[in-house]
């Protein structure tokens, strides 16, 4: 048995989310086909995140462990094969030792959320940012961000479908930049909660606009309670970027 | 009668090239029946540039005249609103003088290719650029484009079906640069030859891969023969990215 780590690539749009659902097509579901098909073994994917549906993936982390011998390059090569057309990815591929997992070993989760600020429909980024028309104020929303930064009782941008254990989680990061007309937010900790991170950029964009005061996110975190979320993003504009680990990078 | 000038941002994938085509959508027709629809009015759109079936804009610039007083953010916005869900958006209305053209008055175009440079397929970037798998030396093909600059006979990089009086063209710009696994080339001229952009760059990555060597692009221009072409690349890696016109900018 040989513990395979891959780095996978992903346009969520036609997925139900990585992991898989009893409903509709997932992430999940293709690679372990595409592993099957491949090895005639039946594996189970581990990732270092769950996303929802709709949300991509630029380098997710995740391993699957198979029985018979391969050279990493050519797994890669031959799950890539049997993925097409599906827009699925193996971007990396590289051998772990067996107490290695994609997502218990993984200490820190990045994500960027991508805004188009304009008055003009989306062309090319269609499915691929948010749009929204209103001017934003990236300054204003990201003062208000470092409210959030820190280890808080994280309840008000939680999912009512949350299986964390507690709502308290340490925000390490929650940078938002204005280039040309997209607005960037990025985001970092060692784990989330259930739509936390949409959450976040749904109450941010509510300060951009100028409906929400910079302090009223705040009052939102301390109100913790669901109840005080302001709005939640939509998945389109959300993409992990980055799963570390000990002794990467 | 009033011009308006026009900047617009399409996915070119859906469409037959941005010039009305009888055999299939194009933006022009897209553009010309939402303004009819906006102002009763049948109009016809100039554009900077013809680009290829396929090929994307992110800022091409038109104009139209219309009789009816139109104030340009509404018209933008009616446009937009006539557009949908076609992938095309007016990014830009302004009112300009009669004898502006937005074809006989532009000085300058410039484009970019996307070329996405390694082994996995693409995902979020299909139909975005070219894929080639195999590695590409971009410093080779910027030194080798530097060949092209200047003022020359293009017939080499022309297709069969170029209307241009003339086969001379002055190539302002052939810049190639990596940026992480993304090469990406910048060219910039007066005006161009058809499928002068995606002939040089099809020729660029035969000398990337090291099929061709870094003076064969030279004397592929010096043959001044369309079949001393290496390849013509494909049309879902270009972008029109700026006209020029005098006192702008």
């Amino acid at each position: 048995m040989t513990r395979f780590a891959l780095t996978v690539e992903f346009d969520g749009a036609p997925f139900f989310g990585l992991q898989r659902q009893a409903d509709g097509p997932s992430v999940q579901q293709c690679i372990e086909e595409a592993a099957h098909a491949v090895t005639g073994e039946t594996v189970t994917l581990h990732s270092a995140g769950r996303t929802d549906s709709g949300v991509h993936a630029l380098a997710m982390r995740c391993h699957l462990d198979i029985e018979k011998p391969f050279e990493p390059f050519r797994l890669l090569q031959a799950l890539n094969a049997k993925l097409r057309p599906d827009p699925v990815a193996i971007i990396g591929c590289e051998i772990k030792p067996d107490d290695w997992h994609a997502r218990f070993s993984c200490i820190g989760r990045s994500y960027e959320y991508r805004i188009r600020n304009r008055r003009a429909p989306l062309t090319l980024e269609k499915g691929r940012a948010w749009h929204i028309a209103r001017p934003l104020d990236a300054d204003a929303m990201h003062e208000a961000a470092q409210a959030l930064v820190g280890n808080h009782d994280f309840t008000t941008f939680r999912s009512a479908h949350c299986q964390s254990a507690s709502p308290v989680k340490t925000l390490d990061r929650l940078d938002v930049s204005r280039e040309g007309d997209a607005i960037i937010i990025r985001a970092a900790a060692r784990s989330f909660l259930h739509h936390q991170v949409r959450s976040m950029v749904g109450c941010l964009s509510l300060v951009g606009q100028g409906t929400w005061g910079i302090d009223q996110l705040a009052h939102a975190l301390e109100a913790k309670d669901r109840a005080a979320l302001g709005l939640n993003a939509p998945p389109e504009g959300l993409y992990f970027v980055k799963a570390t680990y000990p002794q990467e990078d």
